[in-house]
């Protein structure tokens, strides 16, 4: 047997799917956040590990059985010695081929070798993909120095508006009782502004940053109904266009492919930011993914030889959505 | 003897001058950060204890002639414990005195017992003074939340204007060259933008928060030619004059005293913000000080029962001036 093992490993969860070269889906196990940057590379390795092992035995199959493997992460190769540790000592017999997160996502979402990607989860980046690799970046630049549009930047304008609207320096919002709740600020005598916030400062500035991410939702939540929160929004939405607008290259009619837990699980921002791509002569069709995980089983057969078009991709996608199904 | 030993505890220098109770300087002397909240209880109390010693020095007095000691510092006393034990080893027999830093920015600039004060340092607040103490205060809540106008939200603004500007995200900025140079990139290829960009990435998150805040003067030296910096300055002042229009007891005509390193060193910056309140019907004087030092005495000597007037104001900061000459 000669069977594809593709990870993908994310700041939250670890995907990892045993398959075969027809992209035909055996196995399939869910694990716990595989980044090696945000987790560590002990961490990381660790989560693979254990992450195949359960996909293998998904699929009846042992770790010898492997014949490529390749795992879709963020964060530079350079950085990412010993993440192969954990399948080794496992005894898989082949290299670990690393890739890219968004390229993986971009991949979800298009069989074609030419386009752009968009994700929107905790930080935000755009790329331009061509003849299948990526030849151009906007963004990305983490939550102090970009990441417009992100999760973390949303939430921060939802905290520093609850924040003034409690110190009464900005508008009144319903985002303030939304995050009050949602970061168990006791709430007690609500006159007491100053003891509010002594509250609030203490539960947010104990969260790592970039964690207050987390908070981003309540923006989504009450965006219809309240004018601070549809200014965040659409804040949101404006930087995430000028984002992809701003890759050189992109062909404006090319398959754009959104991802992100923010922009897979925000329909309405995702609506905003297809409307302002179009406004700015946008053409191609925009695709949302939930992750990398078919993404990445498409790069892994691709460095195998294997060629994928758009009916093998379709029917991989099947299978996968399949597989997770009996998983 | 009964000298009075007064402290001014800064996050980047501590200020110790030796008294007598007409406000009479005799000693003085400069020491490193001793911010317990930002140093830690153990250095602040060293560095407390070695600027008194060099202060009592230089007054020719020794530890037993102090009869009155209170320190000026940011932070609840809760977590001050311990903060003294610095003064009681060196021999001073009488308890330390803790008051607000922001109080005693407030006492340097008059001699009033009723007004405001607006503070723009790395961090940024006001308080309402009324009777000789803080009964409002607004904003404060530090580099996540708040701190609107600061010197960190000033370098925010900046550091993300240049980074959306490097991936042609947003608008030409003369702050890209002036950022790129103190940050110490090297520029070489300037067309490479992720090059730039990764070594920005590189340094700056290496800058222990809020510690960005060092490259708000470029904000400043570029506001008068520069688009994107001049916006950045207005903003930053609409952020402190609200601040200040937000305190809810705030008499109009009272002083307004203002101080912190941002706004003692930019001229232009306090202009727009006295403008600011002007406009909003702010009639009282606007007031600038260097630091607390001088508002520290004050609080000291009426803790002792003394009796500060305009005069007795004016004479204690020409004694001050003097000694620091001196010193």
């Amino acid at each position: 047997m000669d069977l594809f093992l593709t990870l993908d490993a994310g700041g939250t969860s670890t995907r990892a799917v045993v398959h075969d070269a027809t992209g035909t889906c055996l196995g399939y196990a869910v694990g716990s956040g595989g980044n090696p940057t945000a987790s560590g590379v002990e961490t990381a390795s660790a989560t693979m590990r254990s992450t195949t092992a359960e996909a293998l035995e998904h699929a009846g199959a042992q770790p010898k059985h492997v014949g490529h493997a390749l795992a879709a992460m963020a964060g530079s190769t350079v950085r990412l010695a010993g993440v192969d540790d954990g399948l080794r000592a496992l005894g898989v017999p082949v290299p670990l081929h690393l890739g890219s997160d968004i390229e993986a996502m971009f991949f979800s979402g298009t069989a074609a070798l030419d386009g752009a990607a968009l994700v929107s989860g905790t930080g935000a980046a755009a790329i331009v993909v061509t003849n299948g690799t990526t030849t151009a970046r906007s963004d990305g630049r983490g939550w102090l120095l970009g990441d417009a549009g992100s999760g973390y930047w949303i939430a921060h304008h939802l905290v520093r508006a609850v924040t003034a609207d409690l110190d009464h320096r900005g508008p009144r919002t319903a985002l303030t009782d939304a995050l009050l709740s949602a970061a168990g600020v006791a709430s007690g005598r609500t006159d007491d502004k100053d003891a509010l916030l002594d509250q609030l400062v203490s539960i947010l500035y104990a969260i790592p940053t970039p964690g207050i991410a987390r908070f981003a939702p309540l923006a989504f939540d009450l965006a219809d109904s309240d004018a601070v929160a549809e200014d965040i929004v659409q804040t949101a939405a404006e930087g995430l266009a000028d984002t992809v607008l701003a890759l050189p290259s992109a062909d404006r009619s090319a398959p754009l492919v959104v991802g992100g837990s923010v922009l897979f699980h925000q329909p309405g921002l995702r609506s905003l930011v297809a409307e302002l791509l179009r406004g700015s002569g946008w053409t191609g069709p925009v695709n949302a993914v939930s992750d990398g995980t078919a993404g990445a089983m498409s790069m892994n057969l691709r460095s195998a030889g294997v060629v994928i078009d758009e009916s093998s991709h379709a029917r991989m996608l099947a299978s996968l959505a399949d597989v997770r199904t009996r998983s």
